[in-house]
């Protein structure tokens, strides 16, 4: 950021008064910018034994595969969000269950929410923002080619929870350390 | 926004190619600064049959009581955040015990999440951000001098959820129509 959006003048990185960090302050107009996580908003949606995941056809990880899920747009609920993203990326309507995985993702200030839903039909289909949508049994998971540790992190929990069918909350924060890795905040509260 | 942040240009509201929403979209270098929900993250602390209450010295709704909870800042989990913003608010330091609500906010475009937590010891304080903190029995809640709806909503919960011991987490979805009601998303999902 070097200029205000507001005025147009220049930014520069100060503290505010009766703040502990640098922000963006406008030279000219005083405002303050501040800049904040955002939250993405996606499903793992479960049709029978099987789950639903995409092939990407778009940057970042072109061609790998994952859950359908996107950045939660102003004026709509995360649960909202991670519908509209389904039947954007999916062509598929589901019913949310639970929701399932909250990942804090430090190194890119994101949020990661993500909610087990049921596919009630197997109707789905590629879109401008998916090359191939298809369901996958548990033994043919595409390991090696999904798109993010979040997405791998989900399907691993999934498959785990699915033996007692008790699908509790799970909370994860990574960083770029164990960006691979499921972190030692893994886990659930409860 | 009237200005781009990166170049200085004049910026307009479009809907950029793939997308199907209007954005603001820099007219001299292309820059598409997408704006999303903020996270609002915080504590209710409670202390044996007590739950911690935070007078605001600042505004919006000062000289209310509200629970410890502000906006998550880049490079934190949301764990983190809420920790943060109560030893900031009340001088506290707590454990966290389980995510307990998820308010979407819609017409300020915020997502409050609240974990329920336990206060060890008695040990806390007013700081720059709370004229007095201090512990509440059920009976001596401030109900009608409470700073925000999705704080009435996350006690009314608490006190409800206490006589089972049950604390499932709660999904909310808040507007300008239904803000000082419980609305009908409310509820668990399980």
């Amino acid at each position: 950021m070097k200029y205000c959006s507001k005025c147009g003048a220049v930014v520069e990185q100060r503290i505010p008064p009766g703040d502990n960090r640098h922000r963006y302050v406008c030279n000219a107009c005083h405002t303050i910018h501040y800049e904040n996580p955002r939250i993405i908003a996606g499903c793992l949606p479960v049709y029978h034994n099987q789950v639903l995941l995409c092939r990407r056809a778009i940057e970042p990880r072109y061609g790998l595969w994952t859950l359908p899920a996107g950045f939660m747009e102003n004026g709509e609920s995360t649960e909202q969000a991670a519908l509209r993203e389904t039947l954007e990326e999916a062509n598929a309507t589901v019913m949310i269950r639970s929701l399932y995985t909250v990942t804090s993702i430090l190194h890119v200030d994101q949020v990661q929410m993500i909610y087990l839903a049921e596919l009630p039909t197997p109707s789905f289909s590629s879109s401008e923002e998916s090359l191939e949508v298809r369901l996958f049994n548990e033994e043919d998971i595409p390991w090696d080619k999904l798109a993010f540790p979040t997405i791998k992190n989900a399907l691993k929990f999934y498959f785990h929870d699915r033996k007692t069918g008790q699908f509790p909350l799970r909370h994860i924060a990574l960083s770029l350390g164990n960006e691979g890795e499921l972190c030692s905040e893994m886990g659930t509260h409860q």
